[in-house]
This record gives C-alpha cells, sequence and structure tokens, in this order.
C-alpha cells in the first residue's frame, strides 16, 4: 500500500526526535509534516533542531519545513509529543478538525473517553473511540499512550491479573533521565545521586494502570480494583525505566506458577501482526542480576518487557523487577504501535 | 583519661582504611596495632595499604608496621574489618584471648548471644555479654554491627514500632558502590546502570531487623514479630544507601502523628554522651525531593539517619525513604560508636 | 579585631552559595547583606535560595532579607558572583560607589587597570589599585578573580617560569560541571560523555595567564610573552578542573630539577600569613596515576593546587598534570583569599 | 563463496566477546572454534561465558565447546584477544602451525616483521608477511592491530602526513572505561573521577603511530620521523576514546586547508570493497561541540574516526579532536577489516 502520510507536533523536542527517528523508515507511515515552537517555524527541520539523539536527523525529514502546530497540515494522522500544557489545548482541535491524534502527552490520559493504549495490553479499549467521537462532535479523535513508568510495569501486571486476579501492588521505581526530557535533569543533580521525587509520577503510577487493566462496558471503562502505592525515583542512568513491584495476588501462587504465567503469555491477536510488534514482547530472565537498564533496556528494538528476580513477597504475595526502555516503548515507539493497531483496526484508513 | 589501644584487623582494606581514618583523632581510643593479609605484613602500614580514601593514610598509624591478623596484639579492644570467611575463623579467637571484638562482619551477627548492635536502638542488647562469656568460656567477647543497608532502614523502623507497633516492612533499597568494598563493583557493570541483586543482601534486610528490634528477655534476643519483603538494588552512586520503604502499623496512623513521632524521638539514655554520638541522630526532611544520597548521605559526620517522603501508602499503612551514609554510619562509625557504649556501660575498661 | 562587614552579590547562584557558605564563620569578614534576583528579593535567603550544596544555608545568613543588587549595602566589601553581563554594568556602580568590589565574574578581568589577582602567584599586582581609582575617580575599586581554569594551571606555570623561564604551554583540560554552575549541564549531555567545548574558556585559558604571569611596572601590567594554546573538556565529573600540560621552558630541564622547582616554592611573604591560606598550597604527587579530582580537589580545603606526572614532553620540554577545586580555589575560597590579601596590604580597612 | 571458517581465541573475555558478537553474522568469516581459560575449557561457550555485552551470546556460538588454546583447531584463521603474556607465548604456536594470526593483542606489535594494519592507513604493510615467514620458518603469519588509544588519533595523522608533512604531535586523550577489559577498571576509582594514568598507554601512543606512519622499504618499515608526546586518562565514558591533539606540519596550513584534506579523504584502493567498510571512515564535524563519545562514537558501526574542533595551535600549528569507538575500531572491528583486506589480498584462501 502507498504510505500513509503523517505529521508530528513538537517535532523539535526529545520525544518528537525520537518519532521522527523512528517514522524515518516506516513501512506504513510517512512523515511529510513537522511542528514546533515559533523559534524553529519556517527553518528547515534539520537546521531548527538541537539534535540530542546519536547521528543525525534523517534526511529526509531535515528539509520539511516547521510549522506551528496548527490543524492545518495535510495528513489524515499526527503524532503528538507536545508537552502536557500545550496538548491539553490544542490536540482537541485537532480531533475536531478530524485528525486521528496518537498522542504521547499527559493531558487526555484519564480522560474517560479516551483509550489509554497499550496494544499488548488492552487493545480492545480502541472501542471508546466512536463513543468519544459521538459525545464530543469529532469526526477525529484522541488516542493516548500512558505514562512511560505506568508502561514499564503494566504488561506483567496484566499477565498476573489474567491469571490470577491482582488485588494490590507496591510499586519502586528507578528511572533514567531522558524521561525528563531535554534539558532536563541538571548534571549537578543526578550524578552521584538519586532524586526520589519525580513531579506528578506517583499520582500516575496509581491511577493509569487502573484504566488499562480495566474493561470496556457499554462505552465506558471500567477501572480495575486495584490498591496502588508508587515511589517514583530519579537514578543516573540515561535509559530505562526500572521498577521493583510487590504484588497481592487474588490467590496464593508459588513462584514457578508465577514464571510460568510470564512464559506462557501470548499477545492479543493480530497484535504480532503489527510491523513494529516485537517477536518476543515479554521476556523472563531467570538471572539473579537481571533485568538491568544498560543490558536489556534495547531488547527487541526497545520494544520488550524484561522481567527478572520473580520471588515470593515476605508481605504480600509475589515480588518482581520489570524494565522497559522508557522513550521508546515508554514513548515514542508505544504511540507507533498504537497507530499501526488503529490501522490495522480500520480506525486510520490506509 | 588515657586513651583505650586499640588494634584494627583488616586494616589495609576499605573498611579497614575508614576505621583508622575514624579512630586517628578519637578522645577515647588510640590505634596502635593494624593487621593486614600476608602481601602486607612486615610493612609501614602506610606502605602496604593502597589508599582509596581521599587524603593519605593518617601519619602516625602510617609507620606502625602491618602485623598477622593473630591474637597477640598488646590491646584490649581490636576493631575488625575482617571478610566473612576469616572473621568467622578469627574473631573467636580473639574473644577466646579475652579481647573484646567489635566487629562490623556479618559472620556472627546472628548467633544467637552475640549483641547486634546500635546504641540509638538496641543499646539493652549488650546486656548478652555477659551470656555469651559465661556460655562458651570466652574471657572477652564479639559484639556485631548490622549491614550496611540493614542499619540504612533500621532506625525509622525502631520509631514506628516503639509509637504505633509494626507488623510488616516492604523494603526496596539503592544502594552505593562503597559498599562492595575496593574494587568491588566493575565500572563496566554499573555506569548508566542499576544491578538489581546484591549477594545476601536481600536475605540480611528479611532477618537483622526482627533481631535489633527485638527484646532481651533471660540471656537471649526474642525476634520481633516483623514480615519482611526486600529487594536490594546497586546504583551508581558512591556513598549512602538510601531506601524506600513501606510499613504496615499496628493501627492506621495519619502522616502528620508519623512525622511526629520521628521529630520527637530522642536518643536512649545516655547514647548522647557518647563522643562520636551525633547531635541530631534522626533528621526529618520535609522536602519533596529528600533524602538524596549526595546532600544528606553526610550530615551529622555520616552518622545521621535522614527521612522524608512519609506518606500514606496505597497498600500498607505508610511509606517513606530512608538513607544512612554505608561506609560511616554503616560500617566503621557505627562500630566506633558500639566501642564507645561498650565503655560507657563498663564493657571496656578505661 | 571587630569583623569586617561584607555582602555578598548574586548570593542565591551556585557560586554566591559558596561565598555563603565559606564566609559563614569566617575569622575577619561576616556577611551582613546578600543581593538576589527579583524573583528572591524581599524574601529570607534561607527561603529564597534553592540551596544546591549538601547541607542547609548557614543559620544566621538564612535570616538575611534578599536584597536588589545596588550600591546601597551597609557594608565596604561586596563578594560579586554576578553573571558576567550584571557583572559588567553593576559592578562599576559599586566602585564608584565607594565599595571594595572582590569579584568572580569574568567582566574586567583582563581589563588593564582590574588587578587579575592570585595571593601566590601575584601579590603585587594590587599596586593597579590607586591607578584605577585615579583613572576612573572611583573611591572603591574591583579586584578580579581569574577563570577556574586558568587558576588550576596557573601556579606550577609561575613556579616554572620563575625557575627556568616559560616561552609556551599546551593546554588541555578536563573540568567539573559544577564548573557551569546550575543547573548548567544536562545530565543527558554528560552522562556517559565528554563535551569538548565550553564556551569563551579556550580564550580565557589562551590570554588571562599572560596577565597573572606579567609584570607591573609603572601603573600597568606588562603582559608575559608565552605563547598558548588551549582546548578545554567537559567531564562527568562533579568538582576539580584537572588539566594536562606541555611547556616549553627557557631552557632543557631535567624532570628532577622541575620537580625539586616544585617542591621548594614557598609563597610569596605575608601570604601564609592570611587565614585562609592553606599550609602547602603546592602539593606535588609522585605516585604515576596522580593528581585524580575526587582524591585531589579537597586538598587543603580545596586551595591547594596538586601536580604530578610531571615527565620529559617528546615534543616541547616537560609535561605535567594540575588540579585545583574549581569553586572553592577557583572561584569562592580564591576571591576571599584575595579579600584577606587586601585587608593585609590595608586596601580593605578592618 | 564458502565462508571461511575462522576460531577465536580467549572468546570469553571482553575482546573476545565481541569478536564473537561481531562474526556471528559476517558474510566471510564463520567461527567455528572458540578458546577459553581453563576454567572454561569443556563447556558449552554460552554457559562458560560471562557474557558482559547487551543481549546474548549469538545462538549458533553459544553452542561450540570451549577449547584450549592449542594450535590444533580446524580453521585457517584466528583471531585473537589473548591477554598480552599469552598472546607473547602463543600466537607464534600458531603461526608456526600454519595458521593466519589476526590479533588483536598488543605482543608483537613492534616486532619489526609484524606488520602493524590499519586498511585505511598502511594496507601496503602486507607486503611484510612473506618476509616473517621467511625469517621465521612459519607458514603461518602474525597481523597486529594497534592499540585502540593509538587508532583513535592515527587517520586524521596520516591525512595530515599525507598533505602537508608531519612533524610532532602533542596528544593528550579522555579514554573509555571498555579499553580495560571486564571487570578492569574499580567503579569506586572512576565515577565521579578521572585517572592520569594508564599503564603503558602513553609508550604505546609515542611509539606505534611512528610504525603506521611508517614506510615499507626492501623487507621493514622506515619509522616515521615524527616527535610524539602523550597523556592518557581514563574518564567515566563506556566507550569511545577521544583524543585532543596538537600537530607541528611540514609547512604552515589554514585551517580551510586543514579540514579540505579530511573531507577530500579517500580510502586507499580496494579498502572500500571490503565487507566491514565504512561508507564514510572519516566524518569531519564541524560543529564547536563535537565530536562527542556518546554521539559519534556508534558512527558507521563504530567503525569511523570523528574529528571536529580543527583549530590554529597557538605553539604548533593545528590542534584537533577526533575520536573512534575502542572496542569497534580500536580492537574487534578493526582485527576483522584486517583479515578482510588479508582475503582481498590473497594472504587469506578462501
Amino acid at each position: 500500500m502507498a504510505k500513509i502520510p503523517v505529521g508530528v507536533l513538537a517535532a523539535t523536542g526529545a520525544v518528537g526526535q525520537r518519532f521522527v527517528q523512528l517514522l524515518a523508515n516506516h513501512p506504513w507511515f510517512e512523515v511529510v509534516a513537522v511542528t514546533g515552537s515559533d523559534r524553529t517555524v519556517g527553518q528547515p527541520y534539520g537546521e531548527g533542531v538541537n539534535w540530542v539523539i546519536a547521528g543525525d536527523a534523517p534526511a529526509g525529514i531535515a528539509n520539511l519545513i516547521v510549522q506551528p502546530t496548527e490543524p492545518n497540515l495535510d495528513v489524515p494522522v499526527v503524532f503528538s509529543a507536545l508537552p502536557s500544557k500545550e496538548a491539553w489545548e490544542m490536540e482537541p482541535h485537532f480531533a475536531q478538525a478530524g485528525y486521528a491524534v496518537v498522542t504521547n502527552a499527559s493531558a487526555y490520559r484519564m480522560t474517560a473517553d479516551v483509550p489509554l493504549l497499550i496494544p499488548e495490553v488492552n487493545p480492545a479499549h480502541t472501542a471508546l473511540i466512536p463513543y468519544q467521537q459521538a459525545r464530543r462532535g469529532w469526526p477525529g479523535y484522541i488516542v493516548a499512550s500512558p505514562n512511560c513508568s505506568t508502561t514499564s510495569i503494566i504488561l506483567p501486571m496484566k499477565v498476573f491479573q489474567d491469571a490470577f486476579g491482582l488485588e494490590a501492588a507496591v510499586i519502586t521505581t528507578l528511572q533514567a533521565i531522558s524521561g525528563a526530557g531535554y534539558p532536563g535533569v541538571p548534571s549537578m543533580a543526578i550524578i552521584d545521586n538519586v532524586i526520589p521525587h519525580i513531579g506528578g509520577e506517583d499520582e500516575k503510577l496509581e491511577v493509569e494502570p487502573k484504566k488499562l487493566l480495566g474493561q470496556f462496558v457499554a462505552g465506558d471503562i471500567v477501572m480495575a480494583d486495584i490498591r496502588l502505592s508508587a515511589q517514583a525515583n530519579r537514578v543516573p542512568v540515561m535509559d530505562g525505566h526500572l521498577a521493583s513491584v510487590s504484588v497481592k495476588l487474588g490467590r496464593p501462587v508459588a513462584v514457578p506458577e508465577a514464571i510460568a504465567a510470564l512464559q506462557a503469555w501470548q499477545p492479543p491477536a493480530g497484535v504480532r501482526d503489527l510491523p513494529s510488534s516485537p517477536a518476543n514482547a515479554l521476556i523472563y530472565r531467570p538471572e539473579e542480576d537481571r533485568p538491568q537498564p544498560r543490558l536489556d533496556r534495547d531488547s527487541e528494538n526497545g520494544l520488550a518487557w524484561t522481567v527478572g528476580k520473580v520471588r515470593t513477597c515476605g508481605v504480600l504475595d509475589l515480588r518482581y523487577m520489570a524494565i522497559t526502555h522508557n522513550t521508546l516503548r515508554g514513548a515514542a515507539s508505544g504511540s507507533i504501535l498504537n497507530a499501526e493497531l488503529l490501522v490495522q483496526q480500520g480506525f486510520i484508513k490506509a
């Protein structure tokens, strides 16, 4: 098929650059429009952008002229890397103007009729889209990705929920600096240090999983009934959000049974056929010292969850550690996979 | 009073160096003997040691000739920085030969009649000493310090135990590389990375607090009845073990009440009079981003616990973060404070 | 004597905080006024400041109300931590209003009649002060400290200049992130990385030494005739500017002779009597792997130069490495020592 | 053509692992034998190896049984990652037994009749091979790669030598920790620090370039007449050796002329046809803050030299900075490229 033309909103920021890099050779999508701040509007993207990723801006996209973030781009789909406040203001304008808005921003994640989507976890939640359109009178729509720290913990939670029931989780994260964007965390604040605070992150970790693990029922998501407690920490690691999780399950579960559930997991029907879909989205590692950010974050092009240290918890039922790459699975790649699912399900027309 | 002559066992290792540095100008103790490995025996300490701490070996001690680790040192007290296996073998020989062995090694921490001691937490546990001596026929004795990660979490647990009762704790640590000694963790393993495994650490974290928070009853320690779950992580931080802790208390406790208990804490009688005792051993920080290793580890000469992020836990009752300096409070300084307590209590004679 | 009241300009920034910390218990000076940005003016210093140094703002100074940076402070001396542009504008107003301006800013360093001062290097350059006052009609004056990277290399250069003559130096620095202030260098830019560029630093390294090593002659400084080539690099180190220097001397010099010159160095008359003056301002280390930032930056309270690796250069004559602590010797402590020299020489009246 | 079977000596070490990883899908070579230490001999490679690179050992090679390092492997070519001492002993045995020994070890680099080879720099030096074989009576031969720090600086030196003549170079390196292998540099030694010493590195930097830039004349290499001065530093960077170089040229050269020479460079005939040969082996970057290790080390699969900061040197003629990936271009990939050249030149028969 001919590629679907797409735009990237806030393409000059750290997440926007990832979108541009990952979409450069995408089999279904082609970036034909990029937007940016006033400072960069009117310049070729390759000149306006302060490229902070290794390598250079992709040649084809580097020549695109940066446009203002207004809903007059000649594309049916936009990937949004907008900061939260601008996303709050502009994404509805795009949806109203008929665009499919596939966003990484936090603004509408918890809005009742906006799907908070991970193809491996809750592909059926896209059923919200027609309800969103009907209620708001939008020809377009918004589909959101969760926070990158939520993403890092969610797939093993889903597996355990399905297999055993899930009642509670105590979460402590060790998050990479790239999660804060650029310039983000000052080096003087984080070298030889840990910062036990990431603004708004604990709250996101304590609510987004309930939506992701909830059920679509009659035009709404019924939130999962899970008690959550989270403490987010910033550590001096470039990429990869690692999390230590203790869970209370629906019944006592032996460690081998829990490991078997992880190993038996298969993605929902159709998800494996998406072009960015990893061959193995859920990797269980038996070594006593895995997962580790530097060794595991890039597995499956940064799209895998790696889980290890599955053990009996002396207080709840089980504890384990999980990691994903925060700017790939947890941000740009995750949103691209969402868009692929929307194509597959017919919400984006090729 | 005249200073009490002391020896340092394994004085050339990383912890041994800390003992040497901290005892160099101690008001009560004077290092007159140092022991080391075969490689260093017979050399002046200043030449045999590969000094890895900032500055140089203290002048007076640098001239001492390194001796083998045998119980023929002309001192009544030895500080032991022996590796676990050598401690297991040699510390009883020293106790049998009449020495007070104040050890930082793990070998005898959980031995029933060996006090596992932190002056601020359980100074009365030294009552085990005469029982240890009687049962074993030793004129000397062994007193141990807990693991540095146990130390980092224990004082706020003690405060909550005393104030509200303590039933369970889910612990996730972020520990410094200096905890592994020298050479310890390879740089290729930890730069830009987290290692979710420290050999034996989870087990120590799940058992040592029960002894520290236990009761001396009729010649024994009755272990505290607390369920514990621990996950130790190594992070690229030089010094300071940070821990995220969720606790189940004896009754529901509001956050201000918990903070008030921390702020009202006073050290046991006499402890404040010890020469190394910090003016403020338990620091509560109200900022949303504290404690941090680099900013808080050196408080009170590295002898304070700093606690913050006290919040309601969505699963258990409360969660908070705590930090101590692992090679000071959690190792050498802690043992020195133990020795000071032993002097105060008459177990070491001036 | 009664302490001399002083003010700190831009006391809320990173360098300003160092001034405040170091002056908190100074035997000659007492901080009675602090200035800051519009955001902080009117607040108690302890509340307005975002304290980025370990510990807390000193109690006495924390209560001072932050004032605007205007020459109406009730002190005879101000320490300036102003950013370059504001220094350019405001420091002359202070000098004109009669203040002794002891500045760490770069604005007037190379101005002909402003002493660029390091007590150990060129204490006689204060002879410029009356000329500065006469030419400009100022009752006060400005005295500047050099750039922190210049400071790191200058004392061994001075020693070699005096002993053998100095014709040229090829300089490559490895500089700490704290040199960029706060927030300064983004962590994403420097973790696991080196940045071979610090704006304006090469130029400063290629000109400031000529003034510092120049001669006061008849109301002017005759710049030293030395060819200089510099490449400044930022490395992921918190504190301490390390430099690799190759020098061409006035004559061939054997390595032992060069080392002897370093070891024989004594500070100029009177400098050792200044209260902040280190006992040993120039430390030669014979080890093959010294100096190192973490091990040597804090020597002598961060006021020493540590030099090592003195070797024959295969291209010029000698090469060696030198380090100083960039925010202490290279910034706040250096300026305080300058002020002490001005008191000793009578330019500041007690 | 059928793939050439090859062996990897010391395949379980850090450099050996890189060989294994890079040869896993090589178009010309197939790893059919791996050797290792006594500890690992007899085990499947995938079990014996402590894999320290991201990902896992390649599936096909993981099943090979580790053999002792003896010249009885059923292959015509061995890649040697042996430690220097074992290389000194064993590599001649392999050459004597008829193997082409393509080594990354330092043992024979400066041996007169052993080619020290980089295809882009001195492909004609393989002419030494028949002389080596004749003098020693070996059916096989040894070809060596230079030290990884030498590699990082050599291509721009070659360009300037060819274009302008090269008389002297003052070199200061900032080298990655992976250059020390695993476990290598202790984290406590290098985090927040620089170590201005790498054993033997200065000496290698001051002699290997003379051989690489020398001329093959009548069975010998006539060393280039260049004065060299080197200071190697270890910095807390994972991969990528960065170097600051000041050069004295055969004549004064303006900066644009020097940049033009770098940009005009083309690889020697045939080299571009080698399967691992990068499309662009010499990348000139005009930005004022490049090259940087993290951004530039992976260019062209880690096989490119990136050069920048080309400027007039105030003491010699020009200064610039260069970087290569030390374990790829500077070690395993470089040796593989050497082997490809040997195939192309007929020294290895397909």
